[in-house]
């Protein structure tokens, strides 16, 4: 059977997995890159987002954890606000995310919005499909999509607690990282004794993060 | 110049310090023990509450950061809800604290109260001394009273954030239990860019939580 899995998702200690003011020139609003600091610097991050193919980037259990974001994935179910910032019925179809015309993700990916409009097949393999699904919808057509890899769920923070609140998630990884930032998006209201439903590991990081894993029991 | 330092002070991964709920039966709300789970087997508090002397306990990285607890300390402020479970004016000055006759302070201990009431000498050298005070004005009490030793800031979650938000805090020893409990008092509230104020680190045990230390800069 394929799993569900989260990866790299990054909260602050407050709780947090997204800045306030999200916008164009800011994809993660007031948290700016703090909350990525542990994952620019590896290997991983290098070789994904460098299209020089420069060599470089740690190779420590920051990147241990940032690699496996991609091993065995056949499609990733993203929440509209990790898409892209604007809000509402899209005003053309000029946007094609975050990350230029070779998308990190060269799979599928589900974009769940209110607001449907057409798939765009990007270089590289990825695809973005528009859905207006809950989510065991979105998962049964995302499974079939990814050919029995596993799924991977991309954030923000309301999809990743959408698919925790359903009891959908088998692996989680979330990065603890050590700031406050006070307001945004929580990932973990509504959520108690969640950590029933997992195993759970928490190792720190040189790099000053903590990383915890949850597998589901 | 004596230090203001918390120690041992467990927050759940969605940022409470403390249940909800607490009452006499309950201290800790509905958390339960659950918060001191990693703290309970070790040598140093197995030392501070079995009278009888008995060896054993754990003696790792829990227990490294458990033990620093009394280390150099002259006297404590604590929240009135730390003290006891009533509100409101005390009924009869009957309640002498959750901890027998022989409390672990052996120490000037300051409770925070709007409702005054004679000190109470224990045993082994603690008294409780009860103060209506703002945080810069009970710490001018404390560090008097410590007599050129360090003061500890004992909880509950309030009471340590009001010290944070007045910054008053030194060294702080905070220690993340990956549990949600949903509810209850939340310690980070308010604090946005705390860790600007701070050297932090963080690192995770056996046990499974993650011990995080801030450090003045």
């Amino acid at each position: 059977m394929s799993r569900v899995r989260v990866h790299n998702f990054s909260v602050s200690l407050d709780g947090y997995g997204a800045g306030e003011g999200q916008s164009l020139e800011a994809p993660f609003g007031h948290a700016g890159n703090r909350l990525l600091a542990w994952f620019l610097p590896t290997r991983t991050f290098r070789a994904i987002h460098e299209t020089q193919g420069e060599a470089g980037g740690t190779t420590g259990i920051d990147d241990a954890f940032a690699s496996k974001w991609a091993q065995g994935i056949g499609a990733e179910i993203m929440g509209r606000n990790k898409f892209g910032p604007q809000r509402g019925p899209w005003a053309d179809d000029e946007w094609r995310g975050w990350w230029g015309e070779n998308p990190p993700f060269h799979t599928p990916v589900f974009v769940l919005t209110h607001h449907l409009r057409p798939s765009i097949a990007m270089r590289g393999g990825t695809t973005f499909h528009f859905i207006d699904a809950s989510p065991a919808d979105a998962l049964k057509v995302a499974r079939e999509a990814a050919g029995g890899l596993d799924v991977r769920i991309g954030g923000g923070p309301s999809t990743v607690r959408s698919f925790l609140a359903a009891d959908l998630i088998d692996d989680m990884h979330v990065t603890v990282v050590p700031i406050l930032l006070g307001r945004g998006e929580r990932l973990w209201d509504g959520l108690e004794e969640l950590e029933s439903h997992f195993d759970v590991e928490c190792v720190g990081s040189p790099s000053g993060v903590a990383h915890l894993t949850f597998s589901r029991r």
